[in-house]
C-alpha cells in the first residue's frame, strides 16, 4: 500500500504508528475499563502536535493532508477507538471552524485547537435526534443585546465531559443554527455517560444548556446553514476519519488474531493450523486491505478536490465499518473463551465496531444513500 | 408452536414466562452492571423447584422431561443468560450425578441438588483446555488410605465463584476422572472473573486445587471414563439448554426490537417503516422460530430416547447460537445510539450471545461436526 | 423429524421417496437440458393419485392434509423442482376452485382436476406485474349475452403451455376478477418461454387472451375478490408446497455434496476431511433440519385450522428459499470444477434455488411482511 | 479512480471500453445462449492488438504494464466473461514461453501469439486435479530420438476446443514438466464441453493426447520445474485477470441493476424507491469500489516488482470473486422474474460469477492461503 504515499506521507506514518504503539496501545485497555481518558493522554497528542494536523500553518497547524490525516486516524484507530475518536470530533470542529468561522473567531479559537489547548466536540444530536440533523429541537434565540442564547438537550457528545468548546447545533428562527460556545459559559452543564458499548473511554457526555448566552460573533456561517453547511462539512470529516478508524480496528483484529492463533494449541497443535480459523483471519486480511484502500482512495480525492470525495468517504466509512464488526466477532470467536474474558484486548474491539456502525451515517442509512451515487454514476454511462 | 406442547408443558410454559417476567427480568441489567447474581435470585429459583426440574421425583425432583427443561432455559435466557447459565451447569451436575453417581452419593446431593440447597457446577475446563475436554491437566491421584487428591487449575467455571459442589474432571493415571468435590473442602480456593464481554452476573471463576482430598466414594462411574461417560453426558444435557437459552436471547432482541421500532420516530416516522429495519426484524423472527422448533425436536427426541437426539442437540445449539448472535447485532444496530447506551438492555444480549458461540461446542466445533453427522445420515439413504 | 407424523403420514412419506426416487429424479437432468416435462411424467404423477391428494374425496381426491401434500412436495422438490412446480400450482387451482367455485364448476373440475386428468395452471402476472397481483391489467368485461370477455398477457405462467385448465385474475369493473378458463378456448395461445434461470421444464409461458369468451358460471367468488379472496387462498398454499420444495431443494444439495466429498480427492485425501468443506455441508444440514420443521409446523397449523398458520407458511417458504439459494451456490462450490459442468445436478439446484427467491413472495416481501407478524405477535405480550 | 492511472493507462481504459461496449457486449447473450466464440469475436481482439498487449515490443507486443492489462480485463468481463477468459489464458500462455521458453520457442511463437495468429491455452488440469497442480498423472516420456511423448487427459481447458496451441503440464521422470503443444499435432483430440453453468462460450475442451509427440525444444524450463515455476507464473498472472474479470462482472451487474431498478414499477413506485433494493445496490456499489481499489493494487505491486504483489493479486481474486457472486445473485433477485427469463442478462452474469469463485484458486484455497500471508506480515510487526 505504502507504493502509493508520498515520501512525507510514509515518513507520517511511520512516527503515527510509533506514537500509538507507545503511547496509547500499551494503556487502551486500561482506559476502557476506567471509562476515562486521562488528561495527560489528550495532552500527549497535543505535544506531538497531532491534534492540529489539518489546521493551516498559518494558524499554527500541521497543514496536512487529507491522507496524512487518515494515516493517524488509522494508527490511533488501531490502539484505541476512544483517543481516535477525540481525533475525530476534535477535527471536525476545527475543520468547520476553519471553513465557515468569521475571521476574528478563526484567529482566537484555530491556534488554541492547533496546539491542543482547547479541545472541541461537536454537540449535534440529541436523545430524539440521531442521523437526521435537521430535526435539532434546541433553542437557539437572539436576546435584546444581539447576542444568541441557547435552551436545549444534547445528546451522546464524543469527548463531551472534557471538551472546552462546543460546536452547538440548534434551531433559530432562520433554521439551523451553528455557534461555538465554551464550556464555562453559564447555564452549560454535562454529564458524563457510563456503562457504554464501546468507545468507553470517550468521555461521551450529555450536555445540557440552559439560557446560555454566546456572544454574536461565535456564529458560523449564516443562521440556517447549520446543518447544511457547517456540520454538513464536518460531517463528511468525520465520516472520513471513521472509516480510518476502522481500519484501524480491522488492522488491531488482525493483529491480535494472528497472534493469538500462533499461540493457541489445541487437539495438539496450534490453532492457525485449522481451516475454519485461517478462513476468518483470510477475510479480516482482504477486508482490511480493502477498507485500507478505499479509505486512502477517498483521501486522495479530498486532497484533489474531486468532487467524487463525498461518494468515496461514504463508501469507505460503509465498508470499513462494517467489515470491523466482522472482524472483531470473528476475533473474540478466535480467542474462545479468553475472547469472552478480559485478558484480551478483542472485547473491547468488539464493543467498538458496533459504535462505528452507528455513528457518522449508520450502516443502514448508507445502504440508502450509496445507491443514489451508483444511480447518478451509471446514469451518464447507459446514455454514450 | 405451542400446538406441539402437551396441555401441562403449556402450564408450565406459562408459569416460566411469569417467573422470569416477574422475579428475573425486571434485575437483568442491574445484575449485569453490579457483575453479580444475588443470592436471593437463586433461591427464589430453588423455592419455585426450577432447580430441580429434571431430577427425579424420588429423590426430591420435578421430574420433568426435556422439552419442559427447554422451556424453562427458553424463559430464563429471555431475561437473563446469566441465570439461565446457573439452570444450565446446576442440572448438568445433576444430571451427570444421576446418571453416574453410586447410590449413596445419589442419595445424599440429588435432593440437596433438587431443591436447590446446593449449587452445582462443572470444573473440566482449563486455561490452556477449551473444546478437547480429553486434555485436562488437572491431576488425580490416590492417596495412601484410598482416597483422591486434586491438583490444578480450572478456568471459566460458571458459578463458580459461588457454587457449593463442584464436578471436576482431572486426569488419574487410567485417564480422565470425575469427582464430586465439596466447595469447603481445604485446598480448594475461588477467584472470581470480572469484566467478562457476556454472562456478566454468571459468577463466573478461577477455581485453584491444591492437595484437595476427596473422598472414594465421591467418583463417578470408573476412572477413565470422565470424559467419554461423565462430562460427555453432562455436556449433552448443556448444549441442549444452551440452545433454548440462545432461542431466549433471540426472542429478548425480537421484543426489544420490535418494541423500539415501533416507538423511535426518525425523519418522520417510527423506524418500524423503514424497510431495512424490518429486514432486520424479519430475519429475527424467521431465526427465533425456526431456533425454536430445533429446540423443541431436539427435547422431544431426547425424551423419546432417540439416538437422532445427539445430532438433534448440537444442530439446535449450532443454529440457536449464531442466530443469536446475528439478532443481537441486529438488536443494537436498530437501537442505534440508544443500543450503545446503558438505557436498553441490548447490549446485554450482544455479549451474551457471544459467549454462547464459544460454550458447548463453538460454532467452528460444530462446523467441523454437524458435517460428520450429514455423512452417516446420507450414506444409507444413497445406497437404498 | 419423523417423530411427529402419524403413522399414516409417515408411510405416504415413504412412498413419495420411493416415487421419486423412481420416476422422477433419474430422468429431471434430461428434461431440465430438454427444456421439458415429458407428458408420460405427468401421466404418471396422475397414476399414483398424486395430483389430487388434497382435493376432498367427495370430489374423487385423496382428501389428505396439508402436512402430507407437503411431504410429497418435499420429495418432488428433491428429485425435480419442475415437478415439484406442477403439484403446486395444479394444486393451488383445486384449491381455489375447491373454495371459491360455484358447485356446478366444482362438480365438474374438481374430478378431473384430482385425477389429473386436466392440469390446471395459475394465470395471475403479467409483464408489468409481479408480487402486485392486484395491479393486473388483463381486462375483464360482461359481453351482450352475460358471459365474460377476457383480454390481456399473462406471463411467467408454469406450465402455461401445457395447463389444460387456468385460473385467470384480470379487471373487471368491479376490480379484480378470477375466471376459470379452458385452454381451447378461441383467442387463447400460449408461448413457451425457453432459456430460463431454473425450473427449466417448468413449461412456463406467455398467455394471450385475445376476446376470449367465458361462461359466466366459470366465476369465482364474487367480482372484485379476485385477489383478496380467489389468488390470495391459492397463494397462501403455494407458498407453503414451495417451502417444501426448497427443502427438498436443500436435501438434493446435501446428499450431491455429501456424496461428492466422500468420493473426491484432493491433495490427498477425499475433501470431506477440509473443515471448510465440512462447515458449507454443517450449515445446508442445520438449514435443512431447520427448513423442515418450520414446514412442518406451517402444515400442523394449517391444519388445524389455526390463525397463525399464515404467518407460519410465510416464516417457512422464506427461511427455506434462502437457505436453498446458499446451500445451492455451496454444493456447487464444493464440486469445484465438476460443479460448473454438465455431469452433476448440482447447477440445475442452484438455477432453481434462484426462481425460488423470486415467487411466491419474494425474499424481500418477506423481509418486509415477516416484521409485520413480529409487531403483532409482540404487542400484546408487551401489555401484559 | 482514474485519479490514481497515468495519462496513457486512462486513454487505454477509454479504448478498452469503446471496443467492448461496440464489439462485445451486444453479443455476449446471443454467444452465450450459442454456446461458442465466433471466430471473428477473437479476431477482432487480434485486430485491435489486444491479444498482445503485455508481450514485450521486441516480440511484437504491446509491451503494456500489468495495470494496463488489468484495464483491458475488466472491460472484457463487464461484457463478456467468456471472452475475457480468452485473454486470461492467452496471456498466461505467453507469459510463460515469455518467461520460460528458450530463445529459439519464444522466437517463433511470441509474436504468433502477440499478433493473435495463434490462440494460446493452458492444459494443465485434469479430470481428477483441480487445485493441486502437481497431482498431474498426463505422462511425459523420452522417445528414442530426444523427443517428448505426451499422454493423457486434461480437462475443462478453457478454449481448448478451438486454441492453435496449448500449454501442457505433465509428469515426466524428473516431475511435473511444461511443453508447448501445436494443435495439429498427431494424437490430440479436443471434444467440446457443452451445458455449463457459466462462460458458456468458453469453447473449455477434453483435450485428450495419446502418444503425442512434442519436438525437445519444446520445453519450458526444466523438467521438475514445470508446475513450481511455469505454470506457477502463469497461474499469478491469470489469478490477477480473473480479478479484474470480476471486477467487469460487479460493474455488469451494478449497470443491470441501477439501470433495471429505476425502470421497473412496483407498488406504485420504480423499485429503486425500496431501501431493499437500494441495500442490495449499494453493496455492489461498495464492493465494486473495493475489488477495483484491490486489482489496481495488486497491478501497481506486480509493475514495480514488489515481493508483495502475489498476496496482492490472491486478496484481490478472493475479493473480487466473491463480491461478483453476491452482485450477480443480488442484481438476479431485483430483476425478480425477468432476473430467471432470457432477456436480461443477469443470468449469465450469475453462471459466470459460480465459475469465478472454483477457477484460478477456489475460495476455499484462498481462504486457507490467505492467512499464510496475514501471519507472515503481521510477525515482523509485533516484534519491533
Amino acid at each position: 500500500m505504502t507504493s502509493m504515499l508520498t515520501p512525507e506521507q510514509r515518513q507520517y506514518a511511520k512516527e503515527f504508528r510509533a506514537f500509538a504503539d507507545e503511547a496509547v496501545a500499551p494503556h487502551a485497555d486500561a482506559w476502557h475499563r476506567a471509562q476515562r481518558t486521562p488528561p495527560q493522554a489528550v495532552r500527549a497528542l497535543a505535544d506531538q502536535g497531532l491534534l492540529g494536523l489539518p489546521v493551516p500553518t498559518a494558524y499554527g497547524g500541521g497543514g496536512c493532508d487529507a491522507v496524512t490525516l487518515g494515516l493517524l486516524a488509522g494508527e490511533l484507530g488501531r490502539a484505541c477507538s476512544s483517543l481516535r475518536s477525540l481525533l475525530t470530533v476534535h477535527t471536525m470542529v476545527a475543520h468547520a471552524v476553519n471553513r465557515w468561522g468569521p475571521r476574528p473567531l478563526k484567529e482566537t479559537w484555530l491556534p488554541r485547537l492547533a496546539r491542543g489547548e482547547s479541545i472541541g466536540a461537536l454537540a449535534v444530536s440529541e436523545p430524539e435526534t440521531g442521523s437526521d440533523a435537521a430535526a435539532v429541537t434546541t433553542r437557539i434565540t437572539r436576546d435584546g443585546d444581539g447576542n444568541w442564547r441557547i435552551d436545549g438537550h444534547k445528546k451522546w457528545i464524543t469527548y463531551g465531559e472534557t471538551a472546552d468548546v462546543f460546536l452547538v447545533v440548534g434551531r433559530s428562527a432562520e433554521g439551523p443554527t451553528a455557534l461555538l460556545v465554551e464550556r464555562d459559559t453559564p447555564g452549560l452543564r454535562t454529564e458524563l455517560i457510563e456503562d457504554m458499548i464501546g468507545i468507553r473511554a470517550s468521555m461521551t457526555a450529555n450536555v445540557y444548556f440552559e439560557n446560555v448566552r454566546v456572544p454574536a460573533a461565535h456564529l458560523l456561517a449564516r443562521p440556517g446553514l447549520g446543518v447544511s453547511h457547517v456540520s454538513g462539512a464536518a460531517l463528511d470529516l468525520g465520516r472520513y476519519t471513521v472509516g480510518w478508524g476502522c481500519v484501524g480496528i480491522l488492522d488491531a483484529c488482525l493483529d491480535a488474531a494472528a497472534d493469538y492463533a500462533g499461540r493457541r494449541v489445541q487437539f495438539g497443535s496450534p490453532i492457525k493450523e485449522h481451516q475454519l480459523v485461517r478462513r476468518m483471519i483470510s477475510t479480516m486480511y482482504a477486508d482490511a486491505q480493502a477498507a485500507r484502500l478505499l479509505c486512502l482512495e477517498a483521501g486522495r480525492l479530498r486532497d484533489a478536490g474531486d468532487p467524487g470525495a463525498l461518494a468515496a468517504a461514504s463508501t469507505a466509512k460503509y465498508f470499513a465499518a462494517t467489515a470491523a464488526g466482522r472482524a472483531a466477532a470473528d476475533a473474540v470467536q478466535i480467542h474462545g473463551a479468553n475472547g469472552c474474558g478480559p485478558d484480551y484486548p478483542v472485547q473491547r474491539y468488539l464493543g467498538d465496531s458496533r459504535v462505528m456502525e452507528v455513528i457518522e451515517g449508520s450502516t443502514q442509512l448508507h445502504q440508502v444513500g450509496l445507491a443514489e451515487y451508483a444511480f447518478q454514476e451509471r446514469a451518464p454511462r447507459r446514455q454514450r
